[in-house]
């Protein structure tokens, strides 16, 4: 059975080219006992995998140069050799930027199209919607009527972060980058408030947002935005930090003097807790309840999710770039073939 | 009744200046019911006044110009107007630097001279105690076999933090400054590793002395000794952050590139926790274990502590200053009167 793979032909300095990636069609091995064959219907593209495409110290290993780019994948089962999975089964796998895949039936998850969409399984009810449930709640530990500040907010990770947070009652500031985004966040995302951190007024609006100060900073993406915000914090806010968005295609050291004096006194003299997490960390706490909660929310409307599907496995390159230029609205994934349940 | 006060005459513009202080003669008012007459046996000296004797946001507001300098101090009662008190009772007051003071009784808590040394009530079994005891076990959360770096460590905080740490069963490092104070680290106060941080191969030594890493770091020093030791942190590793003495004199912004960015890369891949806290935040938690656990230690040996006591009341912008630049061995007091348990 033939497969075509995208592979990383050169490890990025800053921006990923196209001479990064090469593509390849290559044959897979026979199935054997207890394995499946997988069509990849759409393939997840995620910030983090950036920082896997380098090889500087993660928290995940780097890939390899030659190696098929990684990604969460949702796909159709098109011959089993496992009791576990029957042909036409939809799953959630991970076998990344290629067509067709051969993997053992316990890497995959079943998915039941009638409860939610199978995109979902990649989005607000996947890796990034747990991501927003885990950090939101076990970290920012959101308390009625304080205030939450998220940026990338029109992302998977952060439109569920203040949707959340609303349904807890927290005023929620929303940040994104051009009109377009910034409408969705109030007209369709449920946000207080929701600004453009590419205005030049940027941080008089937030100040103007936060009259009451920031309890809950979810941060997302660093940089000056990122800045702005931690100078907002209130006594015991909570800087639940899932990502730097900004900062994954730096080459260079950063300019300017050293803030990292400063932000340790606002640590101390406001009694700061920042705290990094990787979602698998709160899976064997908080999965379940995710899975319970989440979907709820998604079926009654509460939370609801957008998704930008670049057509075509030929487009993950320029779409994994768009994502990390944040152009894309909402959860990015690539739809490499037909959707069996649409 | 006249008291002698040492009040603050301008803000310290870098190191406190012996100009920065005013000693001054005054006429206490007549007891009001419910007051008592103190007068001070011991004062306090703590890094955190320094702050205070600055107008820069912090946590506590800052002393005015003329006003007698902040400290927690350990008193006898000379005249009582409150059923609460009686002449002759050991009290631990908030009077500052001063001879004698009229407070109300209710600001005053009554110490018991044979449960232990009065001037503990300002050390060990005081606010630095505690600060030790509520960061290190509320944030560091210590688990038996991992390791502990905390710096200043053969001051109040450190020294305590060190010990209770071993007694949790872990491995603990200790940082001071000079060979003498490395040598107490060890030899008095049980730490399993000491260094000195003016060795010019002090990183070298670092990691030699945390083979598997650090999973706490108790912060109340930051400067290069803090960015050193944040290098070694583990994933997982909590970060209490109770003080950042090295930079409290510092007036001008910190020179060289800015760390920020790289500390926020290292919170994420790490799942770091950096948390901020004043000891108070913890009291209503964590105050009565506290006094009983650490009565219990100190009574058995098992907690050790050392005092640097200056003579006179005179002596205490000396004193301070040499604190700040860590010239003391252990906690730094003042003795401004007779010490009638002794």
């Amino acid at each position: 059975m033939p497969t075509t793979q995208i592979r990383l032909a050169s490890r990025p300095h800053g921006e990923p080219q196209d001479s990064d990636f090469e593509t390849v069609e290559t044959e897979l091995p026979e199935l054997a006992d207890g394995q499946v064959l997988l069509r990849t219907i759409y393939v997840s593209l995620d910030p983090y995998v950036r920082g896997r495409m380098s090889d500087a110290e993660s928290y995940a290993d780097p890939m390899q140069v030659g190696d098929v780019v990684v990604g969460g994948t949702v796909c159709e089962v098109v011959e089993s050799r496992s009791d576990r999975r029957s042909v036409g089964d939809v799953v959630l796998a991970y076998t990344g930027w290629q067509t067709h895949a051969v993997v053992d039936a316990r890497a995959t998850r079943r998915l039941d199209p009638e409860a939610a969409p199978i995109s979902t399984a990649l989005g607000v009810l996947g890796m990034p919607g747990f991501t927003a449930y885990a950090g939101l709640l076990a970290i920012g530990r959101p308390a009625e009527g304080e205030t939450l500040v998220v940026a990338a907010a029109a992302g998977p990770v952060g439109s569920a972060v203040g949707q959340i947070a609303k349904i807890k009652g927290l005023r929620t500031v929303g940040i994104a980058g051009g009109p377009e985004k910034v409408r969705l966040l109030t007209e369709e995302l449920g946000f207080d408030a929701a600004l453009d951190h590419r205005s030049p007024d940027f941080v008089e609006q937030l100040v103007e947002a936060t009259p009451a100060g920031v309890d809950i900073y979810f941060e997302n993406v660093g940089g000056p935005v990122g800045d702005a915000v931690l100078r907002r914090l209130n006594t015991y806010a909570r800087v639940p930090v899932c990502g730097l968005v900004s900062g994954y295609n730096a080459t260079e050291r950063p300019q300017g003097a050293d803030q990292l004096p400063g932000f340790f006194r606002r640590i101390l003299t406001k009694s700061l807790t920042v705290r990094g997490f990787i979602q698998d960390e709160f899976v064997p706490t908080h999965h379940e309840d995710f899975l319970r909660e989440m979907s709820a929310w998604v079926r009654d409307g509460s939370v609801r999710y957008l998704e930008d599907v670049a057509q075509g496995l030929e487009r993950a390159p320029e779409a994994f770039r768009g994502m990390l230029a944040g152009r894309n609205v909402g959860k990015q994934l690539v739809q490499v073939g037909p959707d069996p349940t649409r």
